[in-house]
């Protein structure tokens, strides 16, 4: 166990707020420069600078920024970032005991590159193996989203998290009905039918299909959205604005900043594999390395909650 | 034919921008209410106040604000609204030839019922026939599209559309590889074979599958985007940042503004009926009331292109 006195807490929740600051505003540049405002921060790229190698410099950019600036102020914390990670290459469980930052220093990369608003770059503090800090930063859209465990989560740093809190609307007594769901397509689309693709489409339609359709497993959910941003997915449920988010394959890095800021704002999330009898089993804390999640906004806990989990799973 | 003048055309503009302005202040000032902000313009809303009904009331006064605004203005122009057609119920094609305003108070409506920020208001204006000037406020993202025929089409009134221009990236050799898809569910969900849904997940499956798979259909597209907004989707497009939207059912007030600012920013916008031979077939021009649209970003025109079109056709 690593304990931080409560202004230790908040010294490092204000350096993690003033990164994911910089962070956004390093990606912007290079968005920009990319758009031709040249002289934009130290950016500048010419027609022979491919797209991809661009967003690859962006994200490893970033990531340096943040990494390096971590070691400096905090030498004893680890590090752990996608870009670092993927050199590495060790398949193993990552979060230990020790302070760890988990990072993405571009989440939404496939929107980035077509420069596309959804994405973000995302800052997780991990503490005693809990998600405990969270920092998104959606420049093109001006969304900062920024939460630590006792301080609120908010938006923008002013606006507390979710939106609706007075009262928080509780869940549709004919949940999945009157929800949003979010889930992306992924990249893996191989054409056969226990493939992702397959099992993935397979879901989509039984969450949007008319009640009754489907075998009597349609959900008539009140709209399907795909971001291309498992991050911001995650931010937005954390906002109130997405009811249900659900993901496989999904890296720490990608999940550590959204589970800190909506468990802060009162969400669920949970791991996405179904229990033996889901009416008696508990809901499993979210553990970071799952790689399955299954994410709800904050609504008030009751029995309809707990049923509508169970038909989720 | 109505001619306008430049000084009108631009006195009309103007006005547009301004129009999408404050509307675009308006849903935001409904929304900040809902969330508790109290006393934020004229709205303020209690616990009692229904979800659904503080919504319809945003989409009707917004309409009514900016279709009053109009016909102080300019007393002899045609207006048509969502809200304001919904009560009439005459279903014969709309556009005529006199100037003809075009709008969808609140486009998104599912978005902004749940505060999620894809939502927009829209203000097209047709004149003899044709979407001459259109304006998007999404005033969540603090995107803000505007443009005129002939005086370009812009983000926030600075950045030329598309944001890649300095060159235009082409069309991928690979297409519809590499491309950004952007398609929605819709609110039909009939389970049954012919139905929409399964029309439009069949679709989305031939982009999505791998090269090679649903029997040599797959497209392996770069990502699917289902953002919840027709008219959102469109001015992205424009935008540059997604490469293909296609959609049936749409009214003209979805598509209005959005074809005027997607064609002054290069892009292309036509029927998504197949034509018999698409080898030989000229690419129709957009005739506003088709109903099923297809757009595609500004790409430089070659014969890639058209084979690309062909083959989504």
């Amino acid at each position: 166990m690593v304990d931080l006195t409560e202004q230790e807490l908040g010294d490092v929740y204000a350096f993690a707020v003033q990164l994911g600051k910089d962070a956004g505003n390093m990606l912007m540049d290079f968005a920009r420069a990319r758009w031709g405002d040249k002289g934009v921060g130290e950016q500048s790229f010419s027609e022979k600078d491919n797209a991809v190698d661009i967003v690859t410099k962006a994200d490893e950019d970033v990531e340096a920024f943040i990494k390096n600036s971590i070691e400096k102020r905090y030498p004893s914390h680890k590090f752990l970032g996608e870009e670092t990670y993927a050199k590495g290459g060790s398949r193993e469980y990552l979060i230990g005991s020790e302070p760890t930052w988990c990072v993405d220093p571009l989440d939404g990369t496939v929107n980035y590159t077509h420069l596309f608003p959804m994405f973000c770059v995302s800052i997780g503090f991990i503490l005693n193996g809990k998600a405990t800090i969270g920092v998104i930063n959606a420049p093109f859209m001006n969304h900062f989203f920024s939460a630590c465990k006792g301080k609120g989560a908010w938006l923008n740093e002013t606006q507390p998290l979710p939106l609706m809190r007075n009262p928080v609307p509780p869940i549709p007594a004919r949940a999945p009905g009157g929800c949003i769901l979010s889930c992306e397509w992924g990249k893996d689309r191989r054409d056969i039918p226990d493939g992702n693709m397959h099992r993935k489409v397979e879901s989509f339609m039984n969450m949007a299909a008319e009640v009754g359709g489907r075998d009597g497993r349609g959900g008539m959910v009140h709209g399907v959205r795909s971001l291309g941003s498992a991050t911001l997915d995650l931010a937005y449920v954390a906002m109130g604005s997405l009811d249900i988010w659900w993901e496989g394959g999904c890296w720490e890095w990608d999940v550590a900043a959204g589970i800190a800021i909506l468990q802060e704002a009162g969400g669920l999330v949970t791991t996405a594999n179904p229990p033996e009898d889901h009416q008696t089993a508990d809901i499993a804390d979210v553990r970071l390395g799952s790689r399955l999640y299954l994410a709800i906004r904050f609504v008030t806990a009751s029995d309809d909650t707990r049923s509508f989990l169970s038909e989720l799973a």
